[in-house]
């Protein structure tokens, strides 16, 4: 046996409470070893010593490397105590806080068994309801759909090729007219990048968070579309850029011109008295001198930041913020950010832009969820990069899925691409076949999928700025085939199973599964990107099919299967 | 190579930030594996795709499986990215978030690299200055010194065996007046138990947390407590009983006798809408009707408890709280509590009472620390029980450094007993010299030494309440061979180089060493706690010795060793 494999950490992703009175325990074991059984034994903190309670808990997830066997408890006492319990090849070992032993102290417990020790209401964290529902749009506001061409500050001809000076036109009047259309996609959560007075076109350097910029429309603009959007029972996100500014902010103007005698000095992280923006003594975003960064440690700051957070929640009743570059703010702002913003509205989606493990700002205390960029390059590394066979990406799935806790997973916001990645058509070599598999593994997966505008043509682009090209509406054919295949898709996602069902990821004959499950129904993907056809067996109703019929699948074709159970 | 073996995680004790500008890193890997070299290869996040620096790393911690290799780096830039290299059988390896891999690919590190995105200077885990030479002393107030016999709620003479209905007449000024006592043993800081009005000899079920129980004095009494104390440079630590309350609490009196209307109600977890203590339909501390648990979860609770830990520290000027029950109050609570109080003293030091791994709790935003029973465990396995040989202690001793960060470590309050556990000195069969060694082993280990009274004399007292016996002052002998050796024990809590210095500890011939190292001294406890003599050869000044000569150490004996490096 690999003792050195096992892995288990209270209060982490490994234990965690899904409700007052539920936890879920995962435990870690190699590959390798094969246990003929593995068990929890519990009971509440005072009864444990006496009387134990056992279950058998089951392999949920497996990577490379590992086998994560996992189980979900509904608790009377919530004082809630745990050792692990293993049978390998018929000797019985224990695991505790002090690892694992042939035998365990019962009577000794209370100095090493796990625990999580009481489970309190305010530290569950909640998914947020609608999202279970959500299929999330990416609208990049410059390129999106203009309604009105003719305005002064426009120096491109709408779907001409765009730098990073370009300004196209869209606008907020622009998603208005639309919206009947993305309701026909079958899309329901508009996610905005920024909206506030900047310079720039995307906005990201905001010099005033209290205006919507004139380009894109006024106060009265932003609250028809919200209020036009929740008509039609759709969502509004947009996009805080709380890490960072622009130069233009006056705070800074005033830090700039004041030096150390501005009182908003310490707003910002300024190494001597003076802002120098040739040498950039300060802290920034990015090291551009136009993005100073904010010293998010400093609670005025925090109120600041704060205020605005709250006043669009409580003004104009948006659904959620996407944060920027949230990995570089402070914990302890997005604790008082996420206190505040939930006082106002419980069901306010937080979701930051962390491209990395995100663990520390998922807890339950900050953030919802992040932007799941780890899923973005699993899917490159299999559908574009071909470095993974179906095999490797079914366990790199699996590891993904372990890494954070079960609301968390459900809450992640799946995606192909975004204005900050070259567009997957065109890291594909624009085969339309491996979008709409990735896309399909993406509505299978577990979490919010995410679609980057454009998609429906499907829209080419490189890296920034090429990946921000005006949606060219002449070119979209809503009786296309692909558009076809794109909604029905996008139609997995009213499917309750998929939505809610345990997930099972694996391979077989270099082909991927992906099965969604609960008492009822199963769903299976199996998707196909080997480069020969494949034939499977699975038997069951046929729910979608792309180059694929009831007897094998073609290079770049899955299919979706149904079953009662 | 056991690849599964090799564990990191970043943003937590494997990666996290000493101050605004170093971070702290750690590696683990098998012990069976020889690894030619393992490096950190990192740089600021904009530039490691173009350039990168690397550092090697050194073996700092071995426990029964594990190698841990460390290092700190003083960064420039601190948005750190990071990945692993390392070298085993002339084989080259790279460890990511993406796991143990042959090549890996810079270009692409963006989506799959550790990182520390950015150092916030307010979430950095401080250390409470004062700590550093800080030696703990736990005082049972009815138990440690009486100012006065003749008290009418007095049920015991003094001395006698006590039972948990005892009253003994231990009191505040009995404490002031042995202050200067204190000072001669060498303990600096005073941990006194409950100290707030209470039926209970304990007082651990507080019915008024606004007044100092009128059996221990009053207001002036504690002022002038705290106000001698730190006019002699030592610090008082009071027991914050926040998790529970007594159900004569006004406040749950009137929930008892109003129910549900009771403005209360919420205040506590009740099931129905009246109290039944005799069902107990409430949630409790250990099943006790009389010990109603709060509901932390609740924001005017969460007031209530802060506002009483802020006015002792304002109106009494406390150094610090030691948390009762910690682990079972609600993370919001604990981090609102710390914001609160160490707005007022930034040096207040909160402490708290979790008997387990408490990782969600010393991120640096709710305790500073914790009461180390794992510690207390370890000894006793060791000690006690002799469940471990030198080489098992010093595994499970550095398999519990590794749990903590740094800061926390340097924090932690290492005890071998407490009002809670068997006295130490009765768990080991009244053997002072083994009580000798297990106290030696405590002031040369990482963290705070924390006595509990009346190891002086020593007191004996198995469980509850036969561990809270009364201090007998007349067997003290300032001047026995056994005082004179526990002073010269505490003494070494004075030598900058055991406080601060690097640990080291490892085994030899079932001699367990100690080695606490800066750049001008080592300083090494070499302890024997085998059946038999052994012999040691390290050279060096003998600091303290304790049945054990130049050659050899007696069963039960050690020494401690300087050498000039």
């Amino acid at each position: 046996m690999n003792f050195e494999s096992i892995y288990h950490k209270p209060s982490s992703n490994y234990c965690f409470p899904l409700d007052n009175k539920t936890v879920v325990l995962r435990l870690r074991v190699s590959k390798k070893d094969n246990f003929e059984n593995i068990k929890v034994i519990y009971e509440g903190k005072y009864l444990f010593y006496y009387n134990q309670k056992e279950k058998e808990m089951y392999k949920q997830y497996e990577d490379k490397m590992f086998i994560y066997y996992e189980i979900k408890i509904k608790l009377e006492d919530v004082r809630f105590v745990y050792v692990f319990l293993l049978i390998h090849n018929k000797k019985t070992y224990y695991y505790s806080e002090d690892g694992v032993t042939t035998s365990y102290d019962f009577k000794n417990a209370h100095y090493n068994c796990f625990q999580y020790a009481y489970i309190n209401e305010i530290d569950v964290h909640k998914e947020v309801d609608w999202l279970k529902n959500s299929v999330f749009y990416e609208i990049f506001v410059d390129r999106f759909n203009s309604s009105n061409l003719n305005k002064s500050y426009i120096n491109t001809k709408w779907g001409e090729s765009v730098s990073s000076k370009s300004f196209a036109g869209g606008d907020l009047n622009g998603i208005i007219e639309k919206l009947d259309y993305l309701e026909r996609v079958g899309v329901n959560t508009l996610y905005l990048t920024p909206i506030f007075s900047s310079i720039s076109n995307h906005k990201y350097d905001i010099n005033n968070y209290y205006e919507i910029d004139s380009q894109f429309g006024d106060k009265k603009t932003f609250k028809e579309l919200v209020y036009k959007a929740h008509k039609k029972r759709m969502y509004v996100v947009i996009d805080g850029v709380f890490n960072h500014t622009s130069d233009l902010l006056s705070e800074f103007q005033d830090v700039i011109k004041n030096g150390i005698k501005s009182k908003f000095f310490n707003w910002f992280i300024i190494k001597g008295d003076f802002v120098d923006t040739v040498n950039i003594n300060y802290e920034t975003f990015s090291n551009c001198y136009y993005h100073p960064k904010f010293n998010t440690s400093n609670k005025e700051v925090q109120e600041y930041l704060i205020n605005i957070g709250a006043y669009y929640v409580k003004e104009y009743d948006i659904d959620g913020w996407r944060l920027d570059v949230s990995d570089e703010a402070s914990h302890d702002f997005w604790r008082n950010f996420r206190t505040q913003i939930k006082k106002i509205k419980k069901e306010c989606f937080l979701v930051g832009e962390n491209w990395h493990d995100a663990s520390p700002f998922l807890q339950g205390d900050q953030f919802d969820s992040i932007m799941n960029y780890a899923f973005t390059k699993a899917l490159l590394d299999y559908v574009a990069y071909e470095n993974y066979d179906a095999k490797d990406i079914s366990e790199q799935l699996n590891m993904l899925l372990i890494r954070y806790t079960t609301q968390v997973n459900n809450m992640m916001l799946n995606l192909l691409d975004s204005h900050d990645t070259d567009r997957f058509y065109t890291m594909v070599n624009k085969n339309k076949d491996k979008l709409l598999c990735a896309t399909a593994l993406t509505f299978m997966y577990v979490g919010i999928p995410c679609l980057y505008y454009g998609i429906e043509i499907p829209l080419e682009g490189g890296y920034d700025p090429d990946n921000r090209r005006c949606f060219l509406w002449t070119e979209l054919d809503e009786n296309s085939l692909y558009f076809k295949k794109l909604t029905e898709i996008i139609y997995l996602r009213k499917i309750t199973t998929i939505k809610q069902g345990d997930i099972h990821i694996y391979s077989k004959n270099n082909l991927l599964y992906i099965s969604r499950l609960d008492e009822n129904y199963s769903y299976t993907l199996i998707l196909n990107l080997s480069k020969k056809n494949c034939s499977f067996e699975e038997k069951g109703s046929v729910v979608i099919i792309h180059k694929a019929n009831d007897f094998y699948i073609e290079s770049n074709g899955f299919v979706v299967i149904k079953e009662k159970l």
